[in-house]
């Protein structure tokens, strides 16, 4: 079983904590372990380090090799520029294909939070007996909890079958960021899940996928699979990089294909969107409040705030519903409900050419 | 003319700010300058450096002195206990005595603001010019703009005179901090004024007044006064402060002389009891945020708040109403409105023995 953790993230919306040069993955905003830490650790019990493939950005690599030092360097994939989803799976493909051209690979992004790991790897576990049975491209779905409108969502179709006591389902519709009133009559009408972004499936079976869906991509892949392991292969990947279209798994593969199906994710499920999602999954005192597990924190009178300050004593006195964010050179205060405008301040930031605080 | 300077505050209202070893008049929360400088600066034009002293206690006098160079060493004056304000005058009428046994003596507490100094040093002035004429204890009254329980309250009498176009009244009565219906009470009736702490009078005056109204006070001063500039004058002081009580001179003197003058000080004052009335008088932007002089800010959709850190960019986003204070090792997040609760913090702060935060 090999894992490709797709480290691409850039997040402005961890700011301050988030920076160009430090995406949500690289930060310790839920313990004390990093996110991608955190991630790897999470499958570890199933995959060998040296089955775990992370694709990421060159900026990033250097902190992302120094955060995870078990995983040999060769497996720490390069992409050149950030072509979404697609791209990045099937380059990763190749890297497996050469190890072991029928291997299961269970693809996962870099920075989502999983309460549950036993009941996660279970899932992943059943998802890849059912790979290696069938000619597969499985995914995982989240019962959502709200009409969220960020996410895509699998509607379930009929069950499949039943693999260590997980049921498999087709999927009868890949339904894009719904607007408010869909997502709503989703929730309503039931059968209907979030679309995580894990994926589990054979080697061969993803190639001949995008083989058949998105065949300049193929082609592309065809060009770099050669030149893997020579010294071409850094300059062979960027000339690739530069013609092929930016395009999501899901547009390019998911939507398209018949041999999808969906299993549930029952696992506590969070992709930590902004600091309010985080709010939401982190443990809290009486008072509702989550103090960063390295911070200390005095509260008078406040309730229901998110303190990340791992560096400094924090006091809330008569506040409620607040997002504290301390970072060495910044501080944000934010409230709770309003944290996806936290990318304006970025984009303030940005347009006053203040480039040290981005 | 004489200043001298009460700077004897500890101050855990400003925490995280104030501390211990830094209290309010030590701290440059204002403007660039801290408030001390601010208070020298503000009489220097009327007093000559040589003729300000300070008098403090001893954990504070290093800063004090790093603070005000252009004060003489001479003129700092170091009390070896809090005694309140009347051993403080008395100790300071003492060391002005001796140059000067007539001169006109201002007292003046360190800490507090004012708008118009210029309209600040007329109305000195003019009770130094009465001061002179007679044997007034002159006060200076500040019109109140709200019912405040945390102040004493001058009661106007009649006219007495006119100098330098300020009026100069009787003292009808003193009232001691009122209760909240007695201070909403004398605001419907008009005439009285917030006692504001600042007295000017000649010291042969203030010599008498105690010798009168403080006799046990006025003893300890006589101990004093032979040993001053020679080796015992540290510990004569020291044992005369253990022997005397603790005592204002509101409470002391000013409650019970007969010879005390009131003057209207329209000059914009606050003696800036808590960040809540630092917020009230600083200078805020067109959303009601006062942002400290040296501090970055980036607001998105936030008002009314008040922001202190020095040395971070500090974002606020959809809050309102709030304190913002971010020093080295603490970060402080208040209601407006709740700020005296700050002491919550601090006792808390003391009762787990987290000593490097006091």
């Amino acid at each position: 079983m090999h894992a490709v953790i797709m480290a691409g993230g850039k997040g402005t919306r961890f700011w301050p904590r988030s920076r160009e040069k430090m995406p949500k993955h690289l930060l310790d905003i839920v313990c004390e372990k990093t996110i991608i830490q955190d991630t790897i650790d999470r499958v570890a019990p199933l995959v060998p380090a040296e089955n775990i493939l992370i694709v990421t950005g060159a900026s990033h690599a250097d902190e992302l090799m120094k955060q995870v030092p078990q995983i040999p360097e060769g497996n720490i994939i390069i992409e050149p520029i950030g072509r979404n989803t697609a791209p990045c799976i099937g380059l990763a493909a190749l890297y497996i294909k050469r190890k072991s051209p029928d291997g299961v690979m269970v693809v996962l992004p870099a920075d989502h939070l999983i309460t549950d790991a036993q009941r996660f790897r279970h899932v992943l576990s059943a998802a890849a007996d059912m790979a290696r049975l069938g000619d597969y491209l499985l995914t995982i779905g989240i019962t959502p909890t709200c009409p969220e409108t960020g996410y895509g969502y699998l509607e379930e179709g009929l069950r499949k079958t039943t693999v260590r006591g997980e049921d498999f389902y087709a999927v009868k519709s890949i339904r894009e960021k719904p607007a408010l009133p869909q997502a709503k009559a989703f929730l309503e009408r039931g059968g209907f899940y979030w679309n995580s972004g894990m994926f589990i499936w054979r080697v061969d079976t993803i190639v001949e996928a995008l083989k058949k869906w998105l065949p300049d991509l193929h082609g592309g892949l065809l060009e770099i699979e050669p030149a893997l392991g020579s010294d071409r292969e850094k300059s062979v990947i960027e000339h690739v990089y530069k013609k092929i279209h930016s395009i999501s798994i899901d547009y390019g593969v998911m939507e398209k294909a018949e041999n999808v199906l969906l299993v549930k994710g029952d696992f506590g499920w969070s992709d930590m969107g902004s600091w309010d999602a985080l709010w939401e999954v982190l443990e809290k005192d009486e008072h509702g409040n989550a103090a960063h597990v390295r911070g200390r924190f005095v509260g008078v009178d406040s309730r229901n705030s998110l303190i990340h300050s791992p560096r400094k004593l924090v006091a809330l006195v008569g506040v409620e519903d607040l997002i504290v964010v301390e970072t060495e050179d910044s501080l944000l205060v934010c409230k709770r409900g309003c944290s996806q405008d936290v990318k304006k301040v970025v984009e303030i930031l940005d347009a006053k050419k203040m480039k040290d605080y981005l």
